[in-house]
């Protein structure tokens, strides 16, 4: 269960006097489909039955993907599988040794190659066999450039290998246009649909998200529920109900106020994915220079990323002493394990699960104090359910601000200018 | 060699009209060390003896610190280590097989365990072997909770083992005060100095950074060499061969028009933890509540770190359409190691290494198009050289800053309220 709770910070509550309703009817127009994914039972399904198909028979997946298409995946790994899974290498499979009891050693593991750089796919080529490796490449438009090149790069390499396409690639992309889809037809790769309605920042409950992380061992029917008990507080039109519309009202009333650079800070190292993720979406979604009426209002709320308690000796001096300009939003993690006790510290009765709970409420009541502006997001611990409550609560505020602001929180036109410089640039490059 | 190339962009260098050699002076008074450390031959002459004497000794390091103490070394692991060096595992040096050529397979593995986040510990313990374990423990008061924490935990379960102190840990902290100090004397445990002059944040190059990055094969005299060649340039009262004071210079003069976001953007994989190392230097040293004549000024600028090309597809929309609150600046590297090409894309003629370029340039041109300052900061290539004189060139500017704020940049009385808060509840907690 996720909670709320603002009562003890220095944030009122002042919620964006509205109409939720009105609200809710508008983003169904817009038909933004997100809040429909968690219901698509076939599509899970399709998910299971593959990778049931190919079980055991790859060491390593690569994901081919950037933004939208890597950060859901990104922080499904951090967030749900061990800090330190990369310790199972081939050769521990290869004995059946048992160096690592606790890290299930039948799971393959996952990289997740959401960059160009020439170096960091040589160093890939490194550590992977291509016969057991499966490449997943996704982008929705088919057309990705950085994508595609890291597509066509590795596809000549299991040509080479005089390797079979259609065993190591599975393709996630639009059902019907783009590159991709072309060559999936063509070839008959194993192709999974993203949803027309669904971009890319918006995409992390469809194969986007649930295919790499089931072929990691990550439990995604128990994502999905979490996900739906929040989607019906999303759609409810009750606001003491509707968490996600409480959020986004706290956020646009602080950012007309002049807080305009949100902070996400989990107390948690494996949420430190899920700030990433939300720093797409949020910058992405609400950054924007004309409003639905065409006027020009350069929107936009800056996100930033700091994680408890190992940020409280990096940022906490400027949230504390800087310009007040930021919202601070804990995600507080009620239960983290095993209590682990500390040895005694000045006669002190610790464990570093009460220390790092005494941390946050000494940070949080510092900010307070200070007169800086904070919530607190509770979870009951960093497990599939709650991931998928995540995901829905800032996904459902994130389209609540957008129509507080009455700007489209579904596109992206200011990238498309970079886009377009690149492909010049690129065919520039082909005539030299 | 490092350049700093403002002439395409909107930024007009706008330079702080000042005294370059006062500022000089001011900074010398503070009796600021960061600038000395790089000719400590001594300190390098002790990291290198130890490292031979222990050279094959330990699989596993682990260091145990938080934020400057922590940010350092992994920006180090991160920028000058094969991206997967976790491949090799204990199984892998135990068999000696060569599974992975291109990792050095002597070199021990490094963790940095920079929380207290229990779940952390556990997965650590799940995959190292304490008798293969040296533990750095880094703070430099001698008494930081969360690292105190950790160092008794680990104590306790290497005493339980039987196994000697002595040959598992090494101290690095200030040279006269502190519990660890306390310890180190009393058991004679090995010690490396912090010198009282240098901050956490400003530490990199004291063996806070340096005896790590040794021990896992990084050239520490090349580091110091870029870092010395840059020094001379913060050194110098020749504007035009002081980059670091140019580069303050343009951060101030575009915060002072609002600009109160300062993105890093490398484009490069490797240096994404240098951005994490930045975010702390910038936002410690110049969020502050009271200027030198204790006026309530509540300076600050707000660090953010993006990646390229990857967060094209995350922040790009934002900085593009978004509030005109932001400079900037990107670090370009030329040389990306071989060329590797991408098969034919639309008949381009096209490597990863020139598509990454193109993007970059592409970026920059659309947010100089959109009014949006940015400056570009060009490295060779990511090598030990060019992070030594990164280092410098950012705690020069940030120095500078201080002065041009005419604050202390080398305080943090914004944390204290904090931590007397967390220890008071920890005491709180013993008498319950």
């Amino acid at each position: 269960m996720v909670e709320l709770k603002t009562e003890n910070s220095t944030v009122s509550a002042k919620k964006f006097s509205s109409h939720l309703s009105a609200y809710l009817n508008q983003i169904h127009n817009k038909d933004q489909g997100f809040y429909t994914a968690p219901r698509d039972s076939e599509t899970v399904k399709e998910i299971n039955e593959f990778a049931s198909k190919i079980k055991g028979k790859y060491n390593h997946i690569v994901i081919l993907g950037i933004g939208g298409s890597a950060l859901g995946p990104i922080c499904l790994k951090q967030s749900l599988t061990h800090s330190f899974t990369e310790r199972v290498c081939d050769c521990v499979r290869a004995r059946e040794v048992n160096d690592f009891p606790k890290i299930p050693h039948s799971i393959p593991e996952l990289f997740i190659i959401d960059n160009i750089d020439p170096i960091l796919i040589k160093e890939l080529e490194d550590v992977i066999k291509l016969e057991k490796t499966l490449f997943i490449v996704i982008t929705k438009s088919g057309t990705t450039v950085e994508t595609m090149s890291q597509y066509y790069y590795f596809r000549d390499k299991i040509d080479e290998a005089k390797l079979n396409a259609r065993d190591h690639f599975v393709f996630i992309t639009s059902h019907s246009k783009g590159k991709l889809r072309e060559i999936a037809t063509e070839e008959k790769i194993t192709t999974f649909d993203i949803p027309e309605k669904i971009g890319g920042r918006f995409s992390v409950l469809t194969p986007v998200g649930l295919l790499p992380a089931k072929l990691i061992g990550i439990k995604i029917e128990e994502i999905l529920e979490g996900a739906n008990e929040m989607c019906d507080k999303f759609l409810s039109e009750d606001e003491s109900r509707n968490i996600p519309f409480q959020l986004a009202s706290i956020q646009y009333a602080l950012e007309r106020e002049g807080k305009n650079i949100h902070v996400l800070m989990p107390y948690a190292q494996k949420l430190s994915g899920f700030a990433d993720w939300y720093k797409q979406l949020l910058a992405e979604s609400i950054g924007k220079k004309i409003d639905n009426t065409k006027k020009i209002v350069h929107t936009g709320i800056t996100p930033a990323n700091a994680l408890g308690a190992t940020d409280q000796h990096s940022q906490l001096q400027l949230y504390n002493e800087g310009p007040n300009d930021k919202l601070i939003m804990f995600i507080e993690v009620e239960n983290m394990g095993p209590e682990i006790p500390i040895p005694p510290i000045e006669a002190a009765n610790l464990t570093f699960n009460k220390l790092i709970q005494i941390e946050k409420e000494s940070t949080e009541n510092s900010l307070t104090k200070n007169n800086r502006p904070n919530l607190t997001i509770k979870i009951d611990s960093v497990n599939e359910r709650a991931l998928g409550e995540l995901f829905i609560l800032f996904e459902g505020a994130t389209a609540f601000l957008g129509e507080f602001y009455n700007i489209n929180a579904f596109d992206q036109p200011g990238v498309e200018l970079s886009k377009q410089l690149t492909k010049e640039k690129i065919h520039g490059n082909s005539q030299t």
